[in-house]
């Protein structure tokens, strides 16, 4: 849509995904646009709850380019399929062949994934300076273990070991990693004891330490003061991992880092305004609180 | 769409015409629901800028009915041609045969016009309680003519007396009128100091008073102050037209309340909230000076 430069901004935004009508995303970015003074509205497009299928989302697509939405984030189980019907992808989502931000622009549809530079970022700005990061321990090689790996490679890790309870899994996102950022990069660990020892930091990337998946990825008797630990959970922000680890002297970051920066990045791509991450997690603690 | 009842309110809406890029409707609605503490985004799709034509009326309204668009409005060149399109009028869009608001409500479109509606409540409103309304002379059987008609029609006038420039358009107003409303209610002037000499108000439903059409359609010696007049033209506010009225000792309603209640009634359907009339003035007359 053309518009003219006199006409105030209004953006129209939005998350595509099943079963969220619960997300704190859309208060993460009408909260920031509140406080930016700028006029923005994040729908959910709950494809459960409307009766939708995966048929159904070229057609939505169209629908959102045609009447103005500035884009719209994708989540779950939708971010490898919206890939099929973009125009470019950016260097993060082609990697990882996962798309969570789609930007309408001049016609063109835009995929980025702005889980892998918002997790990237919360680390980055996150550890003390000069934290090592050469050896990083991750447990979990699903979806998000493949942001969080792919942020790693960005970061400059020198060897990523990777856990997981599907060892199959494990190899694969390791033979990616390696493609991708270059060999040996990135293994499948044998021996969590033994990798912990040589590793700076570890990452949980499993559903373990939330309500419904209790317990922690990572024995407390491996963790030591000179680990850094962050976790992808962040309901409750306080898993037993992190507790466990700051127990034992360890710097950990929580998972509402990830959350915040992915929208940060996001809001960005939607608006071309840079968001406050300090105040976006303000807002995202008290969405979680109330 | 469905949206689950916890989330709050947001509403998408917009208005289609051509050449829009000056309309106050956008400030309009988006003051009122930000006093209202509601979350809107009202937003121009102007088919002249955006290089559209009739033949995409169609598919823009598929496209906003699918992305949860709770409404638009709809203006020049389309208030009739949208009307193929909706599954549903209201008795006062099914009598002009014009529609300026659609309505997307389970799966169904329908058509309204609170043009009408507009000026109906900005008499009812204005005019000093037990003010005379049995005879009135309007200037102008066009577009907007016919909208003021109908709504005189609503309001009880027993006779409305039509003068246009164009003898068959007045001749075909007030055939139409007197088909929906009861024969003899509406005829076409022949004498206009006669027909206001026995009449109680005079509409101004031409654009003489705008800038770009300076004068009056009404001779100054011909107003007394037993008449109410009113105009729809709002640019300026101060017609030639109202100004020789007040002169005369007229009681005169400007050309904003049309406007003001249209979109007053337009909030209602696109919101199911009540604006709040004073303040919508307020806001219209500031963005008339700004």
């Amino acid at each position: 849509m053309t518009q003219s430069r006199s006409v105030p901004a209004r953006y129209l935004t939005g998350l595509v995904g099943r079963d969220i009508q619960a997300s704190l995303t859309p208060r993460l970015h009408e909260s920031e646009a509140d406080a930016q003074g700028v006029r923005l509205v994040y729908r959910l497009f709950d494809f459960a709850a409307d009766g939708r299928t995966e048929a159904d989302l070229p057609g939505l697509l169209d629908a959102l380019q045609l009447v103005g939405f500035a884009g719209i984030n994708v989540t779950h189980p939708y971010k490898q399929a919206v890939i099929a019907h973009l125009d470019e992808l950016s260097p993060q989502a082609a990697q990882i062949g996962s798309v969570n931000t789609v930007i309408f622009r001049e016609g063109r549809r835009i995929g980025y994934n702005t889980d892998v530079t918002g997790f990237a970022e919360n680390l980055r700005s996150g550890l003390p300076h000069g934290t090592a990061i050469d050896r990083v321990v991750q447990m979990g090689a699903g979806g998000a273990g493949a942001a969080t790996a792919h942020a790693l490679m960005d970061l400059g890790v020198a060897q990523l070991t990777l856990f997981d309870s599907d060892p199959a899994r494990a190899n694969t996102l390791a033979d990616a990693l390696c493609a991708a950022h270059g060999a040996d990069r990135a293994i499948v660990g044998q021996d969590l004891a033994a990798s912990i020892t040589h590793a700076d930091g570890i990452v949980n990337a499993t559903p373990m330490g939330m309500a419904v998946h209790p317990g922690s990825a990572v024995p407390r008797a491996l963790l030591e003061p000179r680990l850094w630990v962050t976790d992808i959970v962040y309901f409750p922000l306080e898993t037993q991992f992190l507790r466990e680890a700051r127990a034992a002297g360890c710097t950990a970051l929580d998972g509402s880092g990830m959350t915040i920066y992915q929208a940060v990045g996001a809001f960005h791509h939607f608006t071309g305004l840079t968001a406050d991450p300090a105040r976006m997690r303000t807002n995202f603690h008290a969405a979680l609180a109330g």
